[in-house]
């Protein structure tokens, strides 16, 4: 039953982040943009090129760099060069202003690269963002300033710089790197970077997320596979429910050859939704606050559509997580949760089981026994429950936190 | 712009809810459901019967008694002799042992009031209620002990020992009335009680309200005014977006006159509505851990259900209710709750006002000042905010409360 049985493959094995991804070089530095003197500036570059997919927030208000990406991304019909990334400064509600500085960083980078390069890189091949305080318009003397730097500094091995670079919030770097061996012996390798993880006014942590491959993938396979992978990892993490105006995760495969196909593609698209998988409990885990990470399952839905709305009001419940909080087994409160989510059930077809610990079956307690046994679970830093209505085929996985008294502490602190 | 500009008119008055209202008796004591020997049991009883409105709750996983009311409501066609309400004991999740078990408090309520009144009560002119902990059969021994007593204990003054009964996680019991004088100079009464308001494990603190008039109003009347009034009331409060199985609203009409008309009607609506959103927000201020409520108006809308969607997220989200418990006038998080609500805003045109101080106009923050007046308008227990879309003319009011370490101490309490 739960996602722990599975093994991993044989041609399937951790890498070093530090080892790069062939057709890329990184770079994580100090440009000057946040006042503490942290890395605050990050850089992607593929010399020869590389295809892209993105995914970008979904929320409405949306700060210019994403407004800029999105637009970018488009006219170079999904072609990546570079993405540059700064920390520290968000560049979001800053109106034209912030359009014009997002533009000129990119302006700044495309000169600093084609210079290394010995190109001209079309300004529309690259992929900037930012993150950290909003409202206040991007420094931009430290960026043209640190930018030529930056681009001197350019390194295969730079991925745990890059990772060090784009921290606001969060307490440690996450980069993660896999490789994995083609039915013909070729070596792949995929790495990325990510951060969170709540939102912390005057900065909001935007969730961002950059994995690199060496494989060779068509555009549509890439975007097809990478949809699929950010619903099973990035798209499937809940903390507080809220989206930052700024969130965005990007795929780029670096390969020239030909397109990868069948068992090929499919041990490709295993790597990459690990990988996604663990960088986005990476967030996770160094959330605001989190004491237990909750990987939940819901099965036996009719639809995908209703697996997901049941599996995000548990996972969103206030209730619910205080509940996680207090290791407390509270299936009242996830069977109440699960029948307010819009979705027809029958209430007594519902069972839940924490841990392999079943203690709610088919609308019945299952006494206090089985309740002791998921509280011990529920100690645990990290751990599963399967909740299943019993109406269908349908599954899915959503991770979601607990809510402690710190992650209230930590955001209801006035201008912190 | 705020609502509190709203004057009350003359004909309008506070009254005391033990005066209570023709047409009425009340209960409230002890039957010994509660181990802590609070009270426990609460009746209300319209000797010559009564017209009803009923709110339930929308939770797809609903409680016996809550199945039988509704039941019950639809045979009696909306005809209500009494309403025998339990606290202590929720008779959820009890599978069919709960349904007997409503079924037969119904039955010796009906019983010990036909005795008292000298007719034979129709068993389908019944609600019942229950409130407390979930999945425990309930004690029906102390029931039929007590019920006879409760009947005979009934009186015209007993409204706040009903609001005593009633409570569960409640600190204090919840009661009001209001005079009002219609354009004839004919006094009516509109009186009623309240309970909330999170919810505990193993108790839910199921949202109760009973209000009582003495009007005369048709059953096309009242069910229009229920759900205009509930839509402005308990529909209209939100603590932490989670549901009971047994919430339940009920406005009972004992009037046998020809049912109000015009002005008259208009009057009955604005006391009831008072009463009812008074009623409401003692919910709020009594609600777990709450430190400030939040009265916002969502305003410049094109339609209610766009104003509904961008109050429930911002009302409903951690990072705005952990600033308001900081009293942090954070309108980032705030637009950017509206910005994910599914509503399509144009960013550029939405304002932001705090207690009177604009801190957001058309886009653009207005500088610190503006802020530090917001600040100190949110160190109050009760504040006003204003949140205007720039998009058309309706606007709705929610009332919501900030998330305080208290919250999640209280909710994480494992076996509390």
């Amino acid at each position: 039953m739960m996602k722990s049985d599975e093994q991993r493959p044989s041609w399937l094995r951790d890498a070093e982040p530090s080892a790069g991804v062939e057709g890329f070089v990184f770079y994580g530095g100090r440009a000057g943009i946040k006042k503490s003197g942290a890395d605050d500036f990050g850089l992607i570059f593929a010399p020869e090129g590389a295809r892209c997919a993105a995914v970008y927030t979904q929320n409405l208000v949306v700060a210019a760099p994403v407004t800029l990406s999105r637009a970018h991304l488009k006219a170079a019909s999904g072609r990546v060069s570079a993405v540059l990334v700064n920390s520290g400064n968000a560049n979001a509600c800053t109106g034209e202003g912030g359009m014009r500085d997002a533009l000129e960083s990119c302006q700044l980078v495309a000169q600093a690269l084609s210079e290394r390069a010995g190109r001209e890189l079309p300004l529309e091949e690259l992929q900037v963002c930012s993150t950290g305080v909003i409202g206040a318009p991007l420094p931009m003397e430290p960026l043209r300033e640190h930018i030529p730097i930056a681009a001197q500094g350019l390194t295969t091995r730079g991925l745990p710089d890059l990772a060090r670079a784009i921290m606001t919030t969060d307490t440690r770097p996450k980069a993660r790197a896999l490789s994995l061996t083609l039915s013909s012996g070729v070596e792949l390798r995929v790495a990325g970077v990510s951060k969170g993880a709540g939102m912390i006014h005057p900065n909001m942590a935007t969730m961002l997320a950059y994995l690199c491959t060496d494989a060779s993938l068509s555009h549509e396979q890439l975007n097809a596979l990478w949809s699929r992978v950010c619903d099973k990892s990035f798209n499937a993490i809940t903390i507080d429910g809220d989206t930052s105006t700024n969130d965005t995760a990007l795929l780029l495969a670096s390969g020239q050859g030909e397109p990868l196909e069948g068992e090929d593609l499919a041990r490709l698209e295993r790597g990459l939704t690990e990988l996604a998988r663990e960088l986005a409990l990476d967030i996770l885990r160094d959330g605001e606050g989190v004491e237990h990470v909750l990987h939940l399952k819901v099965s036996g839905a009719r639809s995908q559509e209703e697996a997901r709305r049941v599996a995000e009001a548990i996972a969103l419940s206030p209730l619910v997580k205080t509940a996680l909080n207090g290791c407390d087994p509270n299936w009242g409160r996830i069977i109440a949760a699960a029948g307010r989510s819009g979705v027809a059930l029958d209430p007594s077809l519902l069972s839940l089981s924490i841990g392999g610990s079943l203690i709610y079956q088919e609308g019945r307690w299952q006494g206090p026994e089985s309740e002791a046994e998921a509280h011990e679970v529920m100690r645990r830093a990290e751990y599963e429950a399967e909740l299943s209505l019993g109406l269908g085929s349908e599954e899915l996985w959503i991770y979601g936190t607990d809510l402690s008294a710190d992650y209230v502490r930590i955001n209801a602190d006035y201008r912190s």
